[in-house]
């Protein structure tokens, strides 16, 4: 029988950097375990040190080819990498899964790197709730470049990708619809733009039409990102003392181990040049305040739901839906009703 | 200067199906204001008789046409229709807008007829609450059918798209990559699905992967749908002594008026014979209640963060921010803090 590991020893080996550590905590916030919470509040004085890296965009452009190859690239700097997948799909098809394995026989026996997937399980504010823990938990273990890569261009995919330091999206030539990306409003959290598989036909045009939507932007709607109103709290405006970051269009062609990529490395050099423009100003200041205003949302947001799942008997909620359903209480009225136990 | 018209002159209008009085109180809604839940709770014994269709699917597969197409095709059979499109586009990009226009040209002129976009203002979860109550005004002003079109395959369009009676994915040929639509979990949400712009090269191996899907499908895991869990109440299996809905595959070459389409007539009888099988087995009494307890998970999320911005000043919020940025308190422990205040 396997020994059950004491939170306290999770957290040693965490901090120490031990791989088998890291993946059992992960694990354990995964199961929603009892221990995760004691594990995650006794590392988290030690995080904020990791760069995180967001890389979102439509399937078809190549992203986990091009994170393979950025985190190549970051480890022939010396530096350490976690990249993080995290897959909407469906369990049904286990497309995580797959992409694992993939990614194994890339990147494994490289001590430098660590790779995990997340999937959903049928519920969406579980899986952005998740992935919060999970980059926490990466972040005390103390890697230098930590990847998240979301699969999907939704609202939701956009706002894990958007708890980055640093915002990738990336795009393709002859996708069929140039404004896939920004129909999902992903212009916004940008702050590096890269049109992937860059030898196809149709790059010009990608790379133009891209350039035209930063040009229409700048004179017009300023980001959301730094202007926004995140719980409320209204976040004050990018003071621009320091110089505003121009955001670049970059063309790469993402290629798996042996192959010729192209333009990988200079992407890597943008991603540590929008870091070092976050540090040098108030840019990282204000991100990591509204990173952390984000987060604070999804977890007040899980934690009223389980409250709910556990002040509310099953029977009740059953009998909420009943009444509605037979046009005697209004959605408005039983919700009323409902928020009203719950708050005392 | 306008008059402000009182609730209960708006709801007499809705229920007597005035399309001005429709349009006012759809604008309450949007706005928040305060008279619009007194319309909501006083139309909502008359709704319940529409049949909701979802349309959902990626950008590019022409889901705006088939919805107009498909419009068309009802009011042909003297059915009423009422198409309310959830864009998730930036305010930026002005999206929902320029649809409207479109569509208002292809339209326009019959009474029978009613059109409203409704865009995201930064908020997902608003724009889903606010969805589900125009979509209750819209049922109380007597439509018989109403299509719900979301653009994006995210998983909160996917939400939204959910929430109907009978909901469509649409598909197109060539679009570069065969899996999207199972990507984003909607395989678990279709009751039909549509091969739209049948005309271009490689339906045909859109339409055998689609199928193959389906075979999957059958094999193993179950629709999410009827068997999951909402809100933490188990919905009963469905019971199978009526027979199966089985998902068919349907092609057409929507148009706008005028042209020639193929293929939208037999969709249109698909989708009146699946509200068939719904109201002559038990499937409808299961949806409704699947969809009540989507609707009230909704609500009591809105209604709650409106509670927590009534009961914490953004200075307080400010400075668990702050705490948790200088980590001096953990994420979690900053949430517990917040639900502790809210629920006394």
């Amino acid at each position: 029988m396997r020994r059950s590991i004491a939170p306290a020893e999770l957290i040693d080996g965490l901090l120490a950097g031990n791989r088998l550590a890291l993946a059992r905590a992960i694990s354990r916030v995964e199961n929603e375990d009892d221990g995760a919470r004691v594990i995650l509040d006794g590392v988290f004085a030690q995080t904020g040190r990791g760069h995180l890296i967001g890389v979102t965009g439509a399937p078809g452009t190549g992203k986990s080819t091009l994170v393979n190859a950025l985190a190549r690239a970051f480890r022939g700097q010396g530096e350490t990498v976690a990249i993080l997948a995290v897959d909407p799909t469906s369990p049904f098809t286990g497309g995580a899964l797959l992409g694992d394995r993939v990614r194994m026989t890339q990147l494994s026996g490289d001590p430098g790197v660590f790779i995990r997937s997340m999937a959903t399980r049928g519920h969406l504010g579980g899986l952005a709730a998740a992935s919060v823990d999970v980059l926490q938990l990466l972040d005390s273990a103390g890697f230098d470049r930590i990847l998240i890569e979301t699969v999907g261009v939704g609202q939701a995919e956009v706002e894990i990708a958007a708890t980055a330091h640093t915002t990738l999206v990336v795009e393709a030539p002859g996708l069929g619809d140039e404004v896939q990306a920004i129909k999902a409003g992903v212009l916004e959290i940008a702050d590096i733009f890269v049109v992937n598989k860059a030898d196809r036909p149709g790059v010009e045009r990608t790379v133009t039409a891209l350039e035209m939507m930063l040009e229409q932007r700048r004179g017009g709607v300023r980001s959301m990102r730094h202007h926004g109103q995140v719980m409320s709290v209204a976040l004050p405006p990018t003071t621009t003392a320091a110089q505003e970051w121009t955001i670049p269009v970059l063309k790469t062609v993402a290629v798996e181990a042996g192959g010729m990529a192209k333009g990988v490395d200079a992407l890597r050099q943008a991603i540590e040049g929008h870091r070092s423009w976050l540090v040098e100003g108030d840019g990282m200041a204000l991100r990591e305040e509204s990173r952390i205003a984000r987060t604070l949302e999804t977890l007040i947001q899980t934690a009223l739901s389980r409250r709910m799942q556990a002040t509310l008997p099953a029977e009740q909620i059953a009998a909420f839906i009943g009444a509605v359903r037979r046009r005697e209480l209004s959605p408005h009225a039983a919700a009323d009703a409902v928020v009203r136990q719950l708050t005392g």
